[in-house]
């Protein structure tokens, strides 16, 4: 018997489990193990051994988990420790995949999972275990390492950018429109935000002003553009990230909120279009000021996904499995975007550790001079990222949808 | 010459334009005007001689147009006061009116719309002036009297159940998952926090709990079922409206926001979510407690709208037309919905100072025993608004819109 089993750990996304669905279909074609296994709740549910046989599901089932957004098996945001601070934990995963004859463990994630792939390899190799470990990697917020983009985000970008244009038209109705500010996440990162950029009405950009967190933002100049654009159009439309920083590094509202942490230390955010909002307000710009805070339907809309989103994230689960099979161990999936005009894809391995607990920011050079927009280079990146959508399945005219939890 | 006009006004609806356009394609079909013309901006913009001959424009534009969220026309707020009081706004719209040979008047609205329709139908008739004067039912809020719904409603329910459902599963992946509380658009009347009932998991509901304005908001049972389904659960997933009232009739959320009010009195709402969620944490149940806003996505998400919706807007602005021709005046067009198990809806036409200023409640006996859920009665109610999903246009990927702007 040679098996083996993958889980899903951090945030969801809408895409996640069609990573899971290209390793189980690629493993029926190719038949390099016998089963395909599934953690539920990450590495957690591994250690309270929540375990699932995949390749025993049912095809239709199968076919709508596909179609799921958010982490169909569950996720957790369990932080590995060092094995030479605490060894405990990987002897008692370790003797659970050995139990299930695993040879090769899958983890789909971001960051601090491809920190625990590494971890986890380097243990294994350390100590003749004889399994492969590979990060698939999955985030709205883009901010892997080596990767062209990561899965998950083409489809935030698309609900991102179809909201803006939206929001946008909903907001111009009147004769005295006032101004609309639109939250995206993106904690460090303004790869999201960008995306509210795609939406264009009568060839021309809906979002007067995008702002990211790589620029420090600069209340003078905001209120300054923002009251020209308003005396001319009577109306503004801002997508701002909610991880804005003031020139110190500062996040704009972390005092306000009491700057909150999570379990990676990472700062909890939000209310950066309150924060925004106020300025204009105090400034007498006018107070007719709109805000819309996405939240998390823009990790969750599939309703909105992106197909090539939908596809990619296959590719990458698919193509670990063949890694695994190779040989490899301690690498993630990333993806390559080919030369030349049409947009496609391929993937490639990199180390694992080399990506882990890193994060690319938005380029400065596809930012505008003045700090307020991004250029026409970033818009031909994003483009192909949010192309076509995703056949979805239905059930009282309501998407249907399929997890497995514990 | 024998013109007709159309304008709207009101809060924008997913498919306002799709009344626009059956009414200009009913046109071209029967020929009953020559032309029809469109005031931007509602009555405001007629007042300003602020008008678009329809009936030239070209025929892929207007395509697009009927598939394109918010009022494809502009809209407004205006409130027309009564001719006895002030008749000069009465005596310069006329005149406008007759020197565009205008002899039917559509206005796509609301409760105030149809204010304005039977004043101005009532006018008309006292002076002598040929004109009829027809309302078109809009409103996401789904509070017009007599109609057995109104267009807007059942897309703006579809974006509510689904993102329910989307956002269901994205709060439930992990091991600890805390509290979801959805917040819905509808001052007065709960349809819209009903909607969200329609979302379903595996047969089983995915919302706990649904609060609407109807019910007086009881905090002790609010902190009792919470509590009990979150020790069960450990989890919990709450819609409530954004017009939650306590059992005095005070808007729960109205001091701490100011109370602000509109042009209508209407008082200015927003927050329920974060009242509900500081009860759950005051009440020590969990810290872990998430909320959204849907805001205004609400009635102009049409990447997630109603086919039905879509197409009976399409009916009332047609049948509008035809009314007109047979000699109607002062009526609003409404719906009724069939008999027997197979849904199907036609038009017929109610007076609309009857509708003018009325509110159709979610009705009591629709509400579960215990005020904190709707009944199956409700769901079979909602269920057939939601079918389907209109065709939408695209460029890049992205939803390609179309209105026009004064």
């Amino acid at each position: 018997m040679m098996n083996c089993i993958v889980a899903q750990s951090g945030g969801p996304t809408s895409v996640i489990n069609s990573s899971v669905f290209g390793l189980v279909e690629a493993n029926k074609e190719l038949k390099i193990y016998d089963n395909v296994y599934a953690g539920l709740n990450g590495i957690e549910g591994i250690l309270n051994k929540n375990i699932i046989n995949l390749s025993a599901m049912d095809s239709n089932e199968l076919d709508t988990f596909r179609r799921t957004p958010s982490s169909g098996l569950g996720s957790c945001r369990y932080k590995l420790k060092d094995s030479s601070l605490c060894e405990d934990e990987y002897i008692s995963l370790m003797s659970i995949l050995n139990e299930l004859n695993i040879k090769a463990f899958f983890y789909i994630g971001g960051n601090d999972s491809m920190d625990t792939t590494a971890k986890l390899s380097k243990y294994a190799k350390e100590h003749g275990i004889d399994i492969k470990f590979i990060g698939i990697p999955k985030t709205i917020d883009n901010d892997l390492m080596f990767t062209d983009h990561t899965p998950g985000f083409g489809s935030a970008a698309k609900f991102i950018a179809t909201s803006v244009l939206e929001t946008y038209l909903d907001s111009t109705v009147y004769i005295d429109n006032g101004i609309f500010i639109l939250e995206t996440m993106g904690r460090d990162t303004g790869w999201l935000a960008a995306a509210g950029a795609l939406a264009t009405v009568d060839g021309r950009r809906a979002a007067d002003y995008v702002y990211l967190p790589e620029v420090a933002f600069d209340k003078v100049k905001f209120i300054n553009d923002v009251r020209e654009t308003f005396m001319k159009n009577n109306h503004v439309y801002i997508v701002a990230s909610e991880g804005l920083r003031d020139e110190t590094g500062s996040f704009l509202t972390a005092s306000s909120l009491g700057a909150n942490h999570d379990k990676f230390g990472h700062t909890q955010l939000g209310g950066v279009a309150h924060y925004l909002r106020t300025l204009i307000i105090d400034a007498g710009i006018t107070s007719r000021v709109k805000t819309l805070e996405l939240g998390v339907l823009q990790r969750c809309a599939m309703h909105s996904a992106s197909k090539i989103d939908f596809e990619e994230a296959h590719m990458v689960g698919r193509d670990a499995l063949k890694y695994s099979a190779e040989g490899y161990t301690g690498y993630m999936v990333a993806i390559k975007r080919s030369e030349g005009n049409d947009y496609s894809s391929s993937s490639f391995l990199i180390e694992a550790d080399k990506v882990a607990n890193k994060v690319k920011y938005f380029p400065l050079d596809w930012v505008n001079s003045e700090g307020n927009n991004i250029t026409e280079e970033a818009i031909a990146y994003l483009k192909p990222l949010v192309f076509d959508i995703p056949e979805l399945k239905f059930s009282d005219s309501l998407p249907q949808y399929k997890v497995f939890r514990s």
